[in-house]
């Protein structure tokens, strides 16, 4: 069974919007086993649209035509879809009752055009979820199928998850029930990784039940997704907590997250359940770690603030940094002492170093030091990044909490 | 003349990639005037990239391919494409001198399959622009022709602009110099920007000099595109400064760049053209004005810091905001001024209010206090949001220092 992928709209080919559609129904068909070889985008042509959708016809068994099922006049998927399936159109009158129940709910009348919405090939059939107004569709095509699905990322992904894969698995004759975690790993390289998880890898090559694949995500980490198949839903979930507890032990602290949360989460977490709050002191990342920290919903239990120290007076006067230089690693310790007491924080993490362009009392570009501070005492490090200001400031961020993290695992 | 794109790589069909390479290339034909009516996505797999290349080419006069241009035993796209030409690949000694030269320049032996690199298709001729190790190639096939690009962004970027704009333009025997410009404006919806902007469409379409279109940029704003054509490049100059000249003018202080900059660019240039310094006071923002502001090289010179007060308690200890409620104008206008002598800053911009999941104080998710302090003046203003905890802060960050931009601006 293989699958390609359509998506359709002129914006896409003008670089107006990103086609990130694609790239997740590709990620969606990976993990159900479901081989795709092909995706194309397509402008809002008509011949054009045909002759994409029967290319991919003919040489897939499947299809996913993402996007164009939208009231205007531009929005022509279904029609081209009735072409290519050789029949007509005919008003669904249950979309309809339903597009009027949503305008009326609204209390605004619905503008005629919105009735193109609930035009359906004949012989094709609703996709049941619905969360916005286009309806998606099953479209059989001879032993062929394809898959209308609207380009409101939301929308696709519902029916997509809902209808589109577990329909492929069915026609696959798959009927076996798929699980994956996702693993986030920080502080060791792709191969160094794999390396640790050698034993393992081969061990499951043999086995079949499970795999593992990695995926560099900067400054997500290396993500490590662990997925299990098995007759039943039981079998699958028990395969894959067996094997992620596996993975886990062999990577050890390496691993950060095995839910796929962000470092973020993660260090938030950890401090909540030991009941402690935290301070930021930041120079380098300039706001960076405590806006990243301000992301995660409820930070506020924790997080007590931050100052972000950009001159060196700010250093001196709001955080009692000792007058001198500010790019060292005392000056780092003194700023995250100084954040536990200015902001009445029990931890702090501290980050001072050169983003660039130009160096700084001689530093070089790319030099960051950091420091945190834990039930009073206070740690330091040091790195240089070959990066540009950007990556140095994320990387910083990402480092700094990860060296938490690890004290607080430790403590 | 019409140009359609390839994307080769596993990785962009796998979903690990996105593939904005091929949005990138689509938007500088279309600036180009260039049509595009197809982009394809490939694997690393030598027929289906051959099966891609031949459809590409029977139905575009052009194909750029984008990926597969690396060391490694994946990288097959130039052999295919020798073989799409019917030839055999030669080794370019220039190249072969110049990976030697690369690689001895950082101390390393070169591993033999870099070599790989150096096989160019018989009667190909390399792009001259050489950012990486991979080289550019520009392959005939009859009358038409392939050009092979690096997957490499910032690689790719740097040939398209030099060589295969330029060649595609010769070959459509367009002579005349495309320039154009990006005006961001901030404040009103794109239907109330076209409006404002009527009169200039239409005689634009008259004269057929200059074109204008519009791109809902979210946070970055609604940016204002202006491109003209014309037979010299002084000529097509002067019709785009004197199209933007307009436009800025129609659009008065809705526009914060006619520069495509972003806004926390602009607002330290205004306060480093006026030698005034910048502090921040955050809650509801959580350091992301900071971190925006910080991300600029150069920022040193305008920013002092920032407070980051998420706790009740930093607010009013740090920044002085007296006991009682803190989501409120009069707490935002607290923060401001305290910002502006804790941190010794001339100016400030501060926030507070909520970003959900649930409400404080008894206000509502969504809503937003901020103030801006001026030569010693405190503003301050209210806004409600009907978004999502990441935009609702997105938002507050762009809104709270356009109103520090016209306060400058009047000042």
């Amino acid at each position: 069974m293989n699958c390609e992928v359509v998506a359709v709209g002129t914006e896409l080919l003008l670089g107006q919007i990103v086609d990130t559609n694609s790239s997740w129904i590709g990620e969606q068909l990976a993990l159900a086993g479901i081989d795709s070889y092909f995706q194309t985008k397509v402008g809002d042509n008509w011949q054009r649209i045909r002759n994409a959708l029967e290319l991919a016809l003919s040489r897939s068994d499947a299809v996913i035509v993402c996007g164009g099922l939208g009231p205007t006049q531009d929005d022509i998927t279904r029609d081209v879809i009735a072409e290519v399936m050789g029949v007509g159109l005919e008003e669904d009158p249950e979309v309809v009752e339903r597009l009027l129940r949503t305008f009326g709910s609204r209390g605004r009348s619905m503008p005629m055009n919105n009735l193109r919405q609930a035009m359906v090939p004949v012989g094709a059939t609703r996709i049941p979820q619905q969360p916005g107004t286009a309806p998606g569709l099953v479209c059989p095509v001879g032993d062929k199928v394809v898959f209308a699905v609207p380009g409101v990322p939301y929308e696709m992904q519902e029916m997509v998850t809902g209808t589109v894969i577990p329909e492929l698995r069915r026609r696959a004759g798959d009927t076996g029930v798929i699980r994956s975690r996702t693993l986030r790993t920080w502080g060791h390289s792709e191969s160094g990784i794999a390396e640790m998880l050698g034993h393992r890898l081969e061990h499951l090559d043999q086995s079949g039940h499970a795999t593992i694949a990695f995926l560099a995500s900067g400054i997500e980490g290396l993500k490590v997704r662990v997925t299990a198949k098995a007759a039943t839903a039981e079998e699958a979930d028990a395969v894959l907590a067996a094997e992620v507890d596996e993975v886990a032990s062999v990577l050890a602290d390496y691993v950060f997250s095995t839910d796929d949360e962000p470092m973020e989460a993660v260090v938030l977490d950890l401090l909540r359940r030991r009941g402690l709050t935290l301070g930021t002191a930041e120079s380098v990342t300039g706001g960076l770690i405590a806006s990243r920290l301000t992301g995660v919903p409820g930070a506020s239990d924790v997080l007590r603030g931050s100052v972000v120290a950009y001159a060196s007076e700010v250093k001196f006067d709001v955080l009692g940094v000792p007058a001198g230089p500010v790019v060292t690693d005392a000056a780092a310790a003194a700023m995250a002492e100084g954040a536990c007491r200015a902001l009445g924080a029990d931890v702090a993490v501290a980050t001072t170093g050169v983003a660039g362009p130009d160096e700084q009392e001689g530093v070089a570009v790319g030099t960051v030091f950091f420091a945190t501070t834990v039930d009073g005492v206070t740690e330091t490090g040091m790195v240089r990044f070959p990066f540009d200001r950007e990556r140095i400031r994320q990387f910083t961020v990402i480092t700094v909490l990860d060296h938490l993290r690890r004290r607080l695992l430790a403590r």
